[in-house]
C-alpha cells in the first residue's frame, strides 16, 4: 500500500538527506511515493524501472525534470547504487529518460495516455432508420446493419445459428488436439491443410458433383477472401471488368470493387443471367450464382447454363458463387458448373451457409491458368488459413456430422420458409414471392409506386431488419424486399412480416 | 454390387425389348450395369440422375450418344415413366444432355475428371540443397524451405512447439462454447471480437508497456496479413517505400514488397537501425524491430530510440514490427515504441512466436490517420477473424494461462540457447555469436571468405535445415546463419551444430 500524505514522512522511504530547495530541481522518492516493502525480494531494479516508468508515464515525473542522483535515490531507498544506476541505465534504453552529464539524468519522453473513454465498449447508438437505409450504401454497410438493434432480424445471410452443432464440434477439436504432431503448431501451407483439402474434395463430390484433386482446392477465409484474392489475380492477368448478375449480391459487388474490378450489371430474368446480354456487352469475366441466384432465387436454366458454358467456352471466365447450393428442399441441388468446365471456372464455396459465417472458412477452385497466382496471393494475404479450426471442419466433413448437420437445417428452415410463405400471403397481398425452392431467404416484390429504401427504414422503425432490393440492383428495379428466415423461428417470422405489412400501408 | 460381364443378360435390370442394332445409336441399361436393388426406395429419381450422370463422366455414356427413350428404360428398369423423365429433366438442367424433339435426348457435356494422379497425398521429392539454397530466394522459399525434409530443424522463425498448451485451450474452447450467443456465430466485427480487443490491450500493458484503448485495437490473420493490410493502406496514402533494416527479416521484406512497396535497405549495427543512414535516405516510411532486431537480437539502444523518435515527430511513420519481444531471458523487455509515440508508430505483434503460427492472430495498433483505411482494408481482406479462435485466445491471455506459458516457454528456450551458445564455442571455433538476450534464434557469423548460402546446402545435406544470414541481406554482408534453438531439444542443437561444424570444414 502507499502512504498517505500526511504521514509520508515517517514511512519507510522517506530518508532524504536533502532539503527542499533541491526537490525543486530533481525529485525525491518520497514525492514518488514509492514503498519499499513492495518490491520483490531479489526483483529490485526491475520494480524501481517500473516505478519509475509508472511516474514518468502519469506525469509526477514530467519531462524536463531531473531525476536524483543515483547516489541520492540509492540511499533513500536503502538500496545499492547499482540497482539505481541499472533502473537508469534501462529507462534510458527505452528512450524515456537521458543521461546529460553534470546535469544528471533528465526525463526526455514520456510514454502517452489514451485520450478519452474507451469506445470498445461503449454501446453505438442505435442510428436513425433514415441514417440507415440509403438509397446507396457505403462500405461499411454490413457493419452497420449488424450493429442496428432490431427486434426482428430477418437481413438475410446467415442459417440458424442456434443449431450450430456446439458438441460435435468440441468433440471433434478434442480428437484434433489428440492427435496433431507439434509440427502442425507452425506456418502450414498457404493452400489449406492436406487433410481439409481432401475432406472439401469429398464434400464436393457427395453434395456438388465437382469431381476435383485434392492438390487443387485452395482453402480461404470465407467467400470474401476468395472473391478479394481472385479479383487481384485476375487484374494480374489484365482483366478489369467483372460482370455482376443484376439484381445480385451488394456484398459481392463491393468485394470485386474493392480489388479494382468495374462491375458492370448483365439483367437476371426468371431463367436465370441473360448470356445474351452478357456476350453483348463484350465484357470476358463474370460472377454468378448458378445454383441459387442471388437475390432472386431463381435456377439457371438448362438453356441458359450451356449458353453460359458456350460463352466460357469461347474465351469467358466464370466466377460461381455457390453461396448456398447445399440448403435445396424438394430436390438435390443441380451440379455446379464447375463440375463441367474446369477450365473456365473459378468456383467458390464456404461453410458460411452451412455451418456459422464467424469461422471464415471457404474454398477456391481456379482454373489451372490462374492457379499458382491466386496462392500466391493467399500467401500473401496471411500465410495460409489457421490450422486447428481446418482440422476440425475436416472431421466434421468425413465424420458424416456436418452432412447430418445439414438435413436437420434443411428441415429446420423448411418450416420457417413456409411460416414466412404464408405470412406474406396473410399480410402482404398482392406481394410476389421469388426463389422459395432453395436458400436462407425469399425475396418479395411489390406492384410499384414507392422506394423499398423507405419501406426498409419504415419496417426498421417497427423494429425488423431487412434488405431493400434496389441495394442489390445497378439498374432501376420494382419495389422489393430480401428477407431471410433460416435463422428465425416461425412466430418471429410471422410477426415480422406483419410488422412489414403494417410499415407497408402507412407508406402508400 | 455391380454385376459382372458374363452374367448380366441375367441380371436383374437386363429386360431390354430392343435389339443390339438398336444400341449403336442409343445406350440401354444393361450396358450402363443399373442394378435396381442399390436404388433406395422412394428414392428412385435421384438415384437413377446420379447413376446416368456417373456414366456421363466416366464416358460410359460419351458426348453425343443419345439416352434410351424414357418409356424403354422406364420398362427395363420396372419403375414409373415419370422416374425416368425426371432423371433427364434434372439432367437436363444440369447442362449435362439436351433433349432433341424425334432425335430423343443427348448428352452434350460431361463433367471432367481430374487428369493424373492426386499431388495432394503425394510426397515432394527432397529438393536438392542447390536447387534450395540458391543466392536469391523466390517467394515460396518458405514453403519449399517447410517442405523439405530435414533430420534436424534449426530454421528459425518457431517457439517450442510442443508446449503448446492443448489442455488449456480445449478447457477455453468448452468455456466459449458454452457462454457464445447464436449471433457471436454471425458476421463479427471486421475489428475483432471486443474480448480479444480488452484482452489484448491488457497483455500489452503488462507485457509491452503500452497504454491502449480496446477499440483502437485491430485483430489480423498474424503480422504477415498486418504487413500486406498497413502495406496497402499507406499506399493509399501516397507513401511508395518503406525502408527496412538491413540485414533484416526477408519474409518482411518480400510481405511489404507484395503491396507494391519499394523496400530499400537501411544499415543496422550493434546499437540497432542506423536512424542518421535513414534520416539520409529521404525515406518517409521504415519497418523495424526494436525490442530485438531480426536477425541480429541487438536490442536498439536508448539514443538510437531517441533519434528514431525524432525523425518519427518529425514526419516519419514507424512500423514496429515486436514479433518476439517478450523473449527476454535476463529481464523485462524494453517497452515498444508504440508506447511514446502512438500517432507515429504503427505496432504490430502476434501470438506466432507465444503460442503457434498456425493460430494466424495477430493485433495492429494504428496511428489515427490510418486507422479506418486499416479497418476497411481488414474488411475487405476477410470481413475479420474467425471468432472462436480469437474468443479462446482471450481466454487464455485473461486468465493467465497466456503467462504462465511463456514462463515456461522462457525456462525452456533460455536452456536450448546455453546448449546452441556451448556447441557453437565447441563445434564453430572463431564464429561469433550474436544476440542471445532475447528470442528464439542466434545469429552466428563466420570471419568470411565462403558463401553462407552454400554451407547452408552443405548443412542441409548433412540433415540440418538452417538460415543463410545473406537471405537477409540486401547490401553484402559477413557469412553467418541464423539458427534456431527454441523448437529444438538440447541434443538436436548439440548434433545440429556438430554437423554444421563438418560442414564449415569441408567447406573450406
Amino acid at each position: 500500500m502507499s502512504i498517505p500524505a500526511p504521514c509520508r514522512h515517517n514511512g519507510p522511504v522517506d530518508r532524504s538527506n536533502h532539503d527542499t530547495s533541491d526537490r525543486s530541481k530533481t525529485v525525491g522518492s518520497d514525492f514518488l511515493q514509492l514503498t519499499l516493502a513492495q518490491a520483490p525480494p531479489g526483483g529490485m531494479a526491475d520494480w524501481l524501472t517500473q516505478q519509475l516508468r509508472q511516474a514518468i508515464t502519469d506525469g509526477r515525473l514530467p519531462v524536463g525534470s531531473q531525476l536524483p542522483p543515483t547516489r541520492v535515490l540509492a540511499s533513500e531507498l536503502r538500496v545499492s547504487r547499482g540497482v539505481v544506476t541499472e533502473a537508469y541505465r534501462r529507462l534510458s534504453e527505452d528512450g524515456h529518460v537521458e543521461g546529460r552529464g553534470r546535469h544528471g539524468t533528465v526525463v526526455v519522453a514520456a510514454p502517452m495516455l489514451p485520450t478519452g473513454p474507451t469506445q470498445a465498449d461503449t454501446p453505438v447508438a442505435a442510428p436513425s432508420a433514415e441514417a440507415l437505409f440509403t438509397p446507396t450504401p457505403g462500405t461499411d454497410i454490413f457493419d452497420r446493419i449488424r450493429q442496428a438493434p432490431a427486434r426482428i432480424d430477418l437481413f438475410p445471410g446467415v442459417p440458424d445459428l442456434t443449431a450450430f452443432p456446439r458438441s460435435a464440434w468440441l468433440r471433434a477439436e478434442r480428437a484434433v488436439l489428440r492427435q496433431l504432431s507439434a509440427a502442425d503448431f507452425g506456418y502450414g501451407d498457404p493452400r489449406g491443410t492436406p487433410t481439409l483439402r481432401r475432406a472439401v474434395a469429398g464434400w464436393l463430390a457427395r453434395n456438388r458433383g465437382i469431381r476435383v484433386d485434392p492438390a487443387e482446392v485452395l482453402i480461404v477465409a470465407g467467400t470474401a477472401q476468395a472473391l478479394g484474392l481472385v479479383g487481384q489475380v485476375l487484374i494480374g492477368h489484365g482483366i478489369r471488368q467483372m460482370a455482376v448478375e443484376d439484381p445480385g449480391s451488394l456484398g459481392v459487388r463491393q468485394q470485386l470493387a474493392s480489388t479494382g474490378l468495374a462491375t458492370p450489371p448483365v439483367p437476371v430474368d426468371d431463367r436465370g443471367i441473360h448470356v445474351a446480354a452478357l456476350r453483348a456487352s463484350g465484357v470476358r469475366a463474370v460472377a454468378v450464382t448458378p445454383a441459387h441466384q442471388y437475390p432472386t432465387g431463381v435456377v439457371l436454366e438448362g438453356e441458359r447454363r450451356r449458353e453460359l458454358m458456350r460463352w466460357a467456352h469461347d474465351g469467358g471466365m466464370i466466377l460461381e458463387d455457390d453461396y448456398d447450393a447445399e440448403h435445396r428442399y424438394d430436390r438435390p441441388p443441380v451440379p455446379a458448373l464447375r463440375s463441367m468446365l474446369p477450365d473456365r471456372v473459378c468456383y467458390t464455396g464456404s461453410v458460411s451457409k452451412l455451418l456459422a459465417p464467424a469461422l471464415r472458412v471457404g474454398w477456391v477452385l481456379a482454373p489451372p491458368a490462374y492457379r499458382e497466382d491466386l496462392v500466391e496471393a493467399k500467401r500473401y494475404a496471411d500465410l495460409g488459413n489457421a490450422v486447428l479450426p481446418q482440422l476440425v471442419l475436416a472431421h466434421l466433413m468425413e465424420s458424416g456430422a456436418l452432412e447430418r448437420h445439414l438435413r436437420l437445417l434443411r428441415r429446420r428452415h423448411r418450416r420457417r420458409r413456409d411460416a414466412m410463405i404464408e405470412a406474406v400471403k396473410t399480410y402482404l397481398p398482392g406481394a410476389v414471392v421469388h426463389g422459395a425452392a432453395a436458400g436462407l431467404h425469399l425475396l418479395v416484390t411489390f406492384p410499384g409506386g414507392f422506394s423499398d429504401v423507405d419501406l426498409a427504414a419504415a419496417a426498421y422503425t417497427r423494429g425488423v431488419k431487412t434488405q431493400p432490393l434496389s441495394w442489390c440492383s445497378q439498374r432501376p428495379t420494382r419495389p422489393g424486399l430480401v428477407l431471410g428466415y433460416a435463422a428465425r423461428t416461425p412466430t418471429d417470422i410471422t410477426e415480422g412480416v406483419a410488422l412489414i405489412g403494417d410499415a407497408l400501408r402507412h407508406l402508400r
